[in-house]
C-alpha cells in the first residue's frame, strides 16, 4: 500500500508520553490536564448514561448543547450563532479542523499555516491535496509578522489556519491582529479554520479574541473549539464548529461521513453542566496561578524563557547551555532529570530547530514543583 | 464555498427519524435499538469516569481494550491479530471506513460498490477522488452476483466495498462468498473493506464470515467493526478497526489526524466488560427473537418479504399494492399509519425505486406489536 502521508511517523506527543513512561519521568510533554475533572460534571455523564442516553444524537449534536453553547459564545465572544444552522458538535477538536479543511480545499488550493504549528494542519491539507505555505511567526514572543502574510497571499490562496491562544508559544492574537487578518482577507476568497481550543486559557489580564466576533471575519470562518481543553477532559473527544450557516452546511456534509455524530451521554452532561452560566469564569485564575509558579520556577533554572499568555504550555530555550538539537535534550531531559518536554522543531515545516523546548504546565502544583526541583539540575 | 459534496444532503435517516418525531410515529426507520444496554456496562462507563480515566487514550486505543479484541477475535473469528499492529479503536465503525477508505484510495482509482449500500460509502470515495463502480445485488435476495463482480473488476479497481451481515437487506454471506472474492481479486492489487458492523447479528444458525477469517483476504482487508451495535450503544460511536500491520500503519496515519483517539473512560469500560469473554453469545438468540416476532405479524399484513437473515433490519415490498414511490410510501406510512421506516431506494446510486422498504426491528416486543398491528391497516 503506498502511503497517502509518507512524511508522518508516530506522533511526538506518542513518542514523549511513552519516553516518560518508560523513565518514570514526570509528564510535561503531550498537552493534557494532571488532575481531575469537576466531579459534578463526571456525575452528569454517569447520570445520563445509566439514564439511558446512548443512541445515536442527531449529527449536528443535541439541540440542548448546541444551544447553550450558542448562548455562551454571546456572553463570551460577543456574537450569537444561531444554534440550528450555525453550531456543530464534533468528536473533538481535531475532528473539526479535519473536516473545515476538507470542506474548503482542493486540489492544489494554498493554505497559509503560521509556524510553528500544530501537528494535524499539514496531513489535513495534503490528505485534500492542498499545498501549504509555511510563514515563520516572530522569533522570541511568536506574534504574527503581517507583512510575511500578505506577501504570502496569492490568487490560489484558499485558506489559512490561525490558532490562539498559540500552541506552543501561548501567544494571544490581539485585537489589531484580528483587524489585520480581516483587512488582508477583504473581498477575498479565503476562508478562515481557527482553532481556538485554548480559548478559555488567558493570562494577565489578556482576552481571547474569537475571529468569530470579527463581524467581517465571522462570515468566513470555522471556529474549532474544544469541551476537553476547558473541562480537564481531553479524553473526551468533544467538540466543536461554529461557522455561518453556508459554510456549516458543507462542514456538516463531511462531518456525516466522517464520524457521522459524537457520543451522546457526554452531550447531555454538558448541556446541563452548561446551565450553570460561569463554569468557564475561573479557568484563567485556575492556570494563571500553575503558569506563575511554573514559571517562576523556572526562573531558578538555567533555561530562558518568556512567560506564556494563554494556552496551558510554556516555551523555554537553552541554546546559551548546550548546542545538542531540542530532541536529544527532550530526549535527555526525560532519561536523564525525568522531565518529559516536547521538542519543538517538529512544529516547523522544515524541522527548525532553534533550541526551545515546550512544557505542559496543566499539572498539580506538587508535580510543577517536583519537576522544576529536578530542572535545576540542568546545566 | 463551493461544495465538494454537491448531490449530498441531509441523510434520509436524520430526514426519517425527525418526520417520525413531528408526527409521533413509532420509529423503525433509522437502526439504534429502542431498549437499553446491559446495566453493568453502564455502570463500567460511570466507575472509569469518576475514576478518573478521562484523559487521552493513546491513539490507537488503550492497549486493554485492543487485547481483549484480539482474544475475541480468535474466538468468534478463528484468527488471531496482534494487538499492537493490527488493532485500532476508532470512533464508530463510520469513522473507520472513512479512514480505510482514504487510506487506500486515490484520484481515479476504482471502487466497487455493492448495491443497495450503506450512504456513507460513497462520499469517503468521492471526498477521495476515488470513482465509485456500482455492482447491483441479485433482485429477490440481495446475494452478490459473482460473474458481474467480475466484470467490473478493471486495472483501475483500487478496492472493493464489502457488507457483510448486509444494511439494508439483511443478506448474510456464505463461505462461498467469501472464497469466491478471495479468488476474484488473488493477486491483484485490490483492497477491501469490509464493513462488519452486525457481525453478531445473525439468524437460523447462520454465521458471520469475516473476511478477516481468511488467510488470503485477512492481508488484504480492513475489517470495520462497532461496539455500538453490538451492545444496544449506538450513540457511543465506538468502533474499530482491524487490518495487517502494513495497512494498519496506513489507517492509522490517516485516523491520528481525523479524531485522533476515542473516548477514553468508555474504553475501559468495554476493556472490563469484555474480560467476561460470552458477552456476545446471547446477542444472535437475543435478535432473533425480534426477527422471527416481526416476521410473524408482518406476515399478517398485506406487505411482502423474506425473512432477514442478519443484522437488524427487514426489508418489505409493496409494489403489488401501490405504485407511489418508496419516498411516498415512508412518508404517508409514517404520517397516517403512524409506522416510520426507511425507503431504499436512497441506498441506490441512481435512486432506483423496487418499492421495498426497510424496518429496524431493533425495538422493545411492545414497539413492535405496536407497529405490526398499525401496518394490518396498509392496504
Ligand atoms: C492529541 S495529543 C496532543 C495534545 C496537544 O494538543 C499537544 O500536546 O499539543
Ligand atoms: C448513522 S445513522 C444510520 C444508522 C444505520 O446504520 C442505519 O439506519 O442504516
Amino acid at each position: 500500500l503506498i502511503s497517502k502521508l509518507p512524511h508522518i511517523g508516530t506522533t511526538i506527543f506518542t513518542v514523549m508520553s511513552k519516553m516518560a513512561t518508560d523513565a518514570e519521568a514526570i509528564n510535561l510533554s503531550q498537552g493534557f490536564p494532571g488532575f481531575g475533572a469537576d466531579p459534578i460534571l463526571l456525575d452528569l455523564v454517569a447520570k445520563y448514561t445509566k439514564g439511558g442516553f446512548n443512541q445515536y444524537s442527531p449529527m449536528s449534536g443535541i439541540p440542548a448543547l448546541r444551544s447553550i453553547l450558542a448562548e455562551k459564545t454571546k456572553l463570551t465572544q460577543g456574537y450569537l450563532p444561531d444554534q440550528e444552522t450555525e453550531v456543530t458538535i464534533v468528536s473533538g477538536a481535531t475532528e473539526a479542523i479535519f473536516c473545515a479543511v476538507t470542506a474548503v480545499v482542493r486540489e492544489g488550493d494554498e493554505v497559509i499555516v503560521l509556524e510553528p504549528a500544530y501537528d494535524s494542519y499539514e496531513p489535513a491539507i495534503s490528505l485534500n491535496k492542498g499545498v501549504p505555505i509555511y510563514v515563520p511567526l516572530n522569533s522570541g514572543n511568536f506574534s504574527v509578522d503581517w507583512e510575511k502574510v500578505k506577501d504570502a497571499i496569492s490568487p490560489k490562496t484558499r485558506a489559512i489556519m490561525v490558532n490562539s491562544p498559540h500552541n506552543p508559544s501561548g501567544y494571544v492574537w490581539t485585537l489589531s491582529d484580528v483587524n489585520q487578518l480581516a483587512e488582508l482577507i477583504r473581498e477575498k476568497n479565503i476562508y478562515v479554520i481557527s482553532d481556538e481550543v485554548y480559548e478559555h486559557i488567558t493570562f494577565d489580564g489578556k482576552t481571547h479574541c474569537s475571529l468569530g466576533a470579527h463581524p467581517e471575519l465571522r462570515e468566513k470562518t470555522f471556529v474549532c473549539g474544544s469541551f476537553g481543553k476547558s473541562f480537564h477532559v481531553t479524553g473526551w473527544k468533544i467538540g466543536y464548529c461554529l461557522a455561518p450557516a453556508a459554510l456549516t452546511s458543507e462542514f456538516r456534509k463531511i462531518h456525516q461521513y466522517v464520524t457521522f455524530s459524537t457520543v451522546t451521554p457526554i452531550q447531555f452532561a454538558l448541556a446541563e453542566y452548561l446551565e450553570v452560566p460561569d463554569r468557564y469564569l475561573s479557568i484563567p485564575e485556575f492556570y494563571q496561578k500553575k503558569r506563575d509558579l511554573f514559571a517562576k520556577g523556572l526562573a531558578e533554572t538555567e533555561l530562558e524563557f518568556i512567560p506564556s499568555s494563554g494556552s496551558f504550555f510554556q516555551l523555554a530555550s537553552y541554546g546559551h547551555l548546550s548546542k545538542i538539537s531540542d530532541r536529544e535534550l527532550a530526549e535527555k531531559m526525560t532519561k536523564e532529570l525525568r522531565v518529559a518536554c516536547i521538542p519543538i522543531s517538529v512544529f516547523y515545516s522544515d524541522k527548525k530547530d532553534d533550541k526551545i523546548i515546550r512544557f505542559c504546565f496543566a499539572k498539580e502544583e506538587a508535580e510543577l514543583e517536583e519537576a522544576l526541583n529536578r530542572l535545576k539540575n540542568l546545566s
